[in-house]
């Protein structure tokens, strides 16, 4: 049969090692696909710099020319544009797309989905959340019979390092953050991963696909790891629990803002007998509950060139297949259903509060007033003895466990306790998921 | 669009399950795949005994004139025939077919993909391993431009319970077993899956999509969990093992029978820290390595009317799906590889042997000697006291850990190990997995 023609956007790392599968492993695929792939063109910005082992003559910076010859186009570049222009031009030609464009996918998931319905060709980014793990075909295919009530992940490798450095070895996190920029996990810039900016993309994906609905990265909530310290970690690990950096996606059927979705991503603490607490290092994993499936977890590698080119590739090959069998259209229906996105404001949880108090009778009926007058209910409330200031004052370490509330009345209840007189300052204030 | 007629083959616990959600979630999965589902028939063997919730209109012994009238068929009667002759009527007339059957699968995989791919449609089977979790697809679309080198799989529940209550409570065998019975996880002949048979279909299953060439359960190495006993899992733990009932599939690439792939099912030790060894109860999980994609771990419910459902009606739901967007054939191509399929004796593994020997000089030295006439190697010997018997006479209790040795050669040794004067039994011989 003859060759399909495959036009690469973007030649760095991933790229790369894409471009020296397609390559080596020429022969199996062409098995596997039932015809052979031709790497046609790889579009790069500066077409006379070397890149070990790609072939020079498919440089090129000619993208619209590199598509426009193209039956299979995949899209490695990143960032929004000119990525979102050049995916839709290969859409509405009739090529199907593979990316691996999280920051893409989590801004304009709906209409490049519907841009590849309409001109029924598909669209794969299994690479996009969680690297070499395959979450996107589970999500989107095995359990499309099912009803995926929850998802939690731990989707960004860079602040899992961290954190489990942090848990393991008691550093502190500027020790930890330095050593991840050393080991090449972090950027020079680690806002996109520190801040929950990555891992809200992936959210904002995994969200689309699990619950049919349509959820852009501005949907959903981000707190970063920055104010995570050592101190924090220790009380919670002397409790039972390890801090986590989790993207939660889930169906809320009542909240004072009625029924919907949730997407947010933020640092909490997990029991650690939770699946999710046992992911160590810089290691991905993805947690489901569906209805009828009940519990399920995926693990793996979230980055890196060769874990990504896997994604990339098992993608590539099922596009290609789908070519050589015939049959249009995206393989899952996307977005047939139509749901609120609740404010984090609405969202409820438990709750542990750290607070640093006055060492005196009364300080815990103060602090028990404010939560009542808010109706905010405490389920454990541990007091210990802190240190003597400089001042001479002795302090005490008062650590509150909430039922659940909502995170407004929470939000409400921290702001009064930070007016007691009998409290010196809020030391932590940090969600509990997974219970 | 006009209805996809679906005719259910069997109405068991999973059947029950089955058709229960077609009806209640008819209008959400219309959605997904764009026609709504009908089910036309259900095949049982008495038409006349009443099923929950079962419109009794549908219940038919006709299981030709079912097929007949079908678009998609759900064949959910187990075993091999009628199974086998059903299933493929279904396909030569070109229905599309969603099978939970794996003792089918693990003897004529080759054979009913290859009538699946003739006739252009599809046989789906996620629910045949490893229940609710979706292996079968991350597997075989999602992996399919790396290389799977190995699965490590614990793919039957019951076992795992067993294993889990004599490591955790400290039982023995006959104990768990009976407790696995009580709780519905074991069968009253539990033969099935205490010898190993259960996770031999599915190590059958995992290979032939694992490595694109087919395995039959005959190609499988299988030995069961009747002999573990709880001295042996107390020598484990003591060790920092833990003893897992494993179905391993592998491409070894030398061995003295040549290159070619293993797939064996057996009791083996597994490191604590080994991301397996942490799956407790009836729980499943499938470890793969893979040469791109590295480390990945699937975990979740192995079997129960629910979870099994949801991988029947993910397949089911995938099929329509295909039905409506046109396009013949498979997803995957089926066996274009071609591997001799390795006798035991010729797989290399790492043994623990714990044998009963005399308590005086020169056990070691004569223990020694049989290893080193039969070219095995020995990486650790452990002695220690043990009981004095009836008559007077002190043992000793010697654990042995090899390095990497074939089965064969293990054989030879432990034959004439039990010849020895110095040696009074040997009490277990163990492989270690997962190093």
């Amino acid at each position: 049969m003859q060759a399909l023609k495959v036009a690469m956007l973007g030649c760095g790392v991933v790229g790369t090692e894409v471009a020296a599968r397609i390559q080596n492993r020429a022969e199996g695929l062409a098995e596997r696909i039932g015809a052979p792939l031709e790497l046609s063109a790889i579009v790069v910005r500066d077409a006379s710099k070397a890149r070990p082992g790609i072939d020079e003559k498919l440089l090129t910076t000619d993208a619209e020319a590199a598509i426009a010859g193209a039956d299979i186009v995949v899209e490695l570049m990143g960032g929004i544009e000119p990525a979102r222009s050049l995916i839709t031009a290969a859409l509405r030609q009739g090529s199907s797309v593979v990316t691996a464009n999280k920051a893409l996918l989590a801004a304009s998931y709906g209409e490049l989905m519907s841009a590849a319905d309409a001109a029924g060709v598909r669209l794969e980014h299994e690479a996009a959340v969680a690297g070499a793990i395959p979450i996107i075909r589970p999500v989107g295919d095995s359990l499309a019979g099912d009803r995926i009530e929850r998802i939690m992940g731990i989707v960004n490798g860079t602040t899992n390092y961290i954190l489990d450095q942090m848990d393991s070895e008691g550093w502190d996190f500027q020790q930890a953050l330095t050593a991840a920029q050393e080991l090449g996990y972090a950027e020079a810039d680690p806002t996109a991963d520190i801040g929950g900016h990555d891992a809200a993309a992936k959210a904002a994906i995994l969200s689309s696909l699990a619950f049919h609905a349509p959820v852009s990265i501005d949907d959903v909530h981000v707190e970063g790891i920055e104010g995570i310290t050592a101190e924090m970690v220790e009380t919670a690990r002397d409790q039972g629990f390890v801090i986590k950096l989790l993207a939660v996606c889930e169906r809320v059927a009542s909240s004072p803002a009625g029924a919907g979705l949730s997407a947010r991503v933020y640092p909490a603490l997990l029991d650690r007998n939770h699946a999710l607490s046992s992911v160590r290092g810089a290691f991905n994993a993805v947690f489901i509950e569906a209805e009828a499936a009940g519990e399920l977890m995926f693990y793996g590698q979230g980055a890196g060139g060769a874990p990504t080119a896997s994604a990339v590739l098992g993608d590539l090959v099922s596009v290609a297949r789908r070519k050589v069998l015939g049959g249009r259209g995206q393989y899952e229906r996307p977005f047939h259903e139509d749901y609120p996105i609740l404010p984090i404001s609405a969202i409820t949880t438990r709750y542990h509060i750290t607070l640093d108090v006055v060492d005196r009778p009364g300080v815990l009926a103060a602090v028990s007033e404010v939560f009542a007058d808010e109706g905010a209910s405490i389920e454990l409330m541990r007091q210990t003895i802190g240190d003597i200031d400089d001042e001479g004052i002795q302090h005490a370490k008062l650590v509150l466990a909430t039922h659940s509330n909502t995170d407004s009345t929470l939000q409400k209840t921290v702001d009064r306790l930070i007016d007691l007189p009998v409290v010196h300052t809020v030391k932590s204030v940090i969600r509990v998921e997974g219970q």
